[in-house]
């Protein structure tokens, strides 16, 4: 059994030697180059600590997370061209660095590869092409009604925690549940890990909307209030308005609408201000705890020695408890 | 066994009452609308004329059909986007009616659709697939080709085989062999056919750029020339530079560079002029014939009734022989 640190390092020598199709250059160029900036690789380490709970080779379930990371750098090299986002973990995005259409053209290619690399399970394949299919198109759906979240004045709470469920959640979730099956964990065992992963990708969202608006700048190494600046209806701003009093929420709107003058550090200051009236940060943590404790009771549900299931839980834990 | 004609109206009537996911309607309003303004439906075709050399249920073919039509709609999209090209099939382009960021997000989705598609056959699955993304990810390499060759001022004839061999007939190629290999022929019978379509693919491209350039207008539908009025290096460009004399071509490759005056019509009368001067037209039916011939050595190379095969082999004709 192996600690997040040992999954860590051999999948990064893994992804470090990793031979990408090399012609036409100018296709996958930019797949090496988006591949090698970096990240936390939460997701390819789901995979590993999810087939680790079952077996002990994990060089075995390599494919399957480096699948999991591409489609993971596809999605976010179509994401930041949509976003116009030109910076990625601080260098130029691929759409900067190389252009538009090579964006579009290598994104593409990176979807195909994934497929390709679940083709060395034979025996899981179409069990885990399926549920790969299914969750990118989910994660497309979750980028779709985040776009459209821009345009509507107020998304329901529901459908926001529906949104961020699909963006982000249900690829953790395929992670860990893709790496048990190709553990031979039973369907049921690895539904058990999807609903943990599942679950605990919402309780990550939520601490990274609390973190984006009271995070510590300091230990969060960027300016706070990022999310206010982007006017993005992050949890805290949709809670806030069923919270605060009809003249306040009417505030936040406008603070919130193209009318508003207010921009910059007043814009950040005033919403915060009017958060902590809410007292939203107190609800987003208690939400944050219920899918926690969901995540959790899905992983105590595994039939496993409860020691088998400890790197699993700390780095959850770790996750969940970060400052920054 | 069905006439094309046949199997073009059960295939259309499929398509017609296929029920498209609903929500978000934003991310599958688009599929549906591209899906629905028309085409010849070649590749969809072509699976179920293969499929029907072995099997007379073509109703099972109709999944993996429309896999093959939905990810050539996929690269429609994108190439259109990337192409800037705000037409198609005479109506806007998905870009067009809805914007950038929603051609590349429905076209995403579009392309994880025709991975669904193919889950209904869990025989032949991962054969399907791996096929389907060998050919899916040579398709991103042609257009790859194709872009790159734009800055190229002189790319190879090899190479611009290669390139439309790519991004047009590797697809038709895998639809021909998916619908046998669904109908159960064997791994080399469905090789067969492979080569069938892929020849026939490259045949027809050279027939696309033939009828471009020197087509009856009246019979093509739409001016001649385009192809020139773009300055696309396509075979007879290519080849009337090494056919021509030294002055010749130069003047050739002038008018096709940026420092030519000519536009329009007078750009299109004095390249045709000196396509004449090379009788490329000549050399470009003689390449066409080669790639015919060889396609049809391996419909011929079948181990079946010679009469299974007079569908296939009458719509291959007739698209060569087309005068528009």
């Amino acid at each position: 059994m192996f600690s997040f640190k040992q999954l860590s390092e051999k999948f990064l020598q893994y992804l470090n030697q990793y031979d990408y199709k090399k012609q036409p250059a100018e296709l996958y160029d930019p797949v090496k180059y988006i591949m090698s900036i970096g990240g936390k690789r939460i997701r390819p380490l789901m995979c590993l600590a999810g087939y680790n709970l079952y077996k002990e080779n994990v060089e075995q379930a390599f494919n399957a997370a480096m699948a999991i990371e591409v489609f993971h750098n596809f999605s976010l090299v179509h994401d930041d061209l949509m976003d116009a986002a030109d910076k990625r973990r601080g260098l130029p995005s691929v759409h900067k660095k190389y252009n538009d259409n090579t964006a579009i053209l290598s994104g593409d290619a990176m979807l195909i590869m994934s497929y390709q690399l679940l083709e060395m399970y034979p025996d899981n394949y179409l069990e885990l092409t399926q549920l790969f299919s299914k969750t990118a198109i989910e994660v497309c759906e979750g980028q779709r009604m985040d776009m459209d979240f821009e345009t509507q004045v107020q998304p329901e709470i529901d459908a926001y925690i529906q949104m961020i469920a699909l963006k982000t959640s249900v690829l953790i979730a395929c992670s860990l549940k893709m790496g048990a099956l190709i553990g031979g964990a039973s369907e049921s065992e690895a539904n058990h890990l999807y609903e943990f992963g599942k679950n605990m990708g919402i309780a990550f969202q939520i601490q990274d909307d609390l973190l984006d608006t009271f995070g510590d700048e300091e230990k969060v190494g960027k300016k706070i209030g990022g999310d206010i600046l982007q006017k993005k209806k992050t949890y805290l701003y949709l809670k806030s308005l069923e919270l605060l009093s009809m003249d306040e929420s009417e505030t936040l709107r406008v603070l919130y609408s193209d009318s508003t003058e207010k921009t910059g550090d007043e814009l950040v200051d005033q919403v915060v201000q009017l958060f902590k009236i809410s007292h939203v940060d107190v609800h987003a943590q208690e939400l944050k705890l219920v899918y926690q404790q969901l995540a959790f009771s899905h992983l105590k549900a595994l039939q496993l020695d409860e020691e088998r299931k400890v790197p699993l839980m700390n780095f959850a834990k770790e996750l969940l408890d970060r400052t920054h």
